[in-house]
């Protein structure tokens, strides 16, 4: 069915954690690059033919297409040993991939969005009025992330799953959206190790 | 390990998938509740014992807690048919569960949440704010299961998956919240459908 392609805005913390697990599998990805502040994902076109929900990163597998960034990073790492093998396990790593999309990514990626690509001063009324709530949310995000971390090395299991590498991928860009990450030592102490995994990529490459 | 307990609000639709994904499978489960207006699950003994993170659903098996309610719910899905086998099918299942976490509880869930539970009159300022976005969120949300749903019985297979059980939570309440569901015939066929399973339990229940 030819290489499998992703559809991606290539500094978006959502496609880099598909070419992370893509890297750590050892699958080659094609890549086609859309500006997303260009509406180029919410043309007729992407909406009818890459995906409905008008959003970025999309795994194309022949002619299946597959949504939300979680999904396609799963669907990569399926049969390897990003995903336990033990039913509590599996389940529990899932658990920090649905948090990640709920408590995570909402603030700590959309800060960095506004703050770096779309400009604090072009921010919509309501955008300025989430800002302050959506900073709070993203430093408890970090500091949860710090507490768990201080009891083991990697999320899940004592060695890299794929929990540590959905949660690396905006946790180690944080402070582009302001983000200090000098109190969580545990969250840094974390990103090195994540960072020092054979088969690492960074989100430039 | 004794019973499984679930730590919910009985209302919750997060709540109420791992019910009805429990139900499926056949696995009973202890109850415990808890009332989230007077902020039972942020206490410092729920933080330390169940969930950092202060929410419920949490699934308990012994000494291990899980939370995340599509997490809890993969878990007791495990091994069954709600599960896809296919590993294409299996990802796209897991797409709608990431979706459902971010396009549809935020704000199908939550506008039901501030308008039935909070009422309109206690809303933050900033709540209040955000009340229209969330509205034309949750729309779109429900047109795009609509227009999913007219090529297909099901979600992903054509038969009852877990992502079939995990929209039916909040999209079945949606009216509570003030969504009309008139403009969505296909969405309330489904909804039918899927009330209308084998072992299939209420939210009341």
């Amino acid at each position: 069915m030819g290489p499998i392609v992703l559809h991606e805005y290539a500094l978006s913390g959502n496609c880099y954690k598909i070419r992370l697990t893509a890297a750590h599998v050892g699958m080659p990805l094609a890549r086609r690059e859309y500006d997303i502040l260009e509406g180029e994902t919410r043309t007729a076109a992407f909406l009818r033919e890459v995906n409905a929900n008008g959003r970025i990163p999309v795994l194309q597998l022949g002619d299946d297409f597959l949504p939300e960034s979680n999904a396609a990073a799963w669907y990569l790492a399926d049969g390897s040993d990003l995903i336990p093998a033990d039913r509590f396990e599996r389940a529990d790593m899932l658990r920090w991939l649905f948090w990640e999309q709920y408590n995570h990514e909402p603030n700590i990626a959309t800060v960095r969005f506004w703050r770096t690509l779309v400009g604090e001063d072009n921010l919509s009324e309501l955008q300025r009025a989430q800002l302050p709530a959506k900073v709070a949310a993203g430093e408890a995000a970090l500091a949860l992330m710090d507490a768990h971390l201080g009891r083991r090395a990697f999320f899940v299991l004592d060695r890299l799953t794929l929990a540590d590498i959905v949660l690396y991928a905006y946790t180690h860009v944080a402070e582009e959206g302001g983000f200090d990450l000098r109190p969580y030592p545990h969250v840094r102490a974390w990103l090195a190790r994540v960072a020092a995994q054979p088969g690492h990529v960074a989100i430039t490459d």
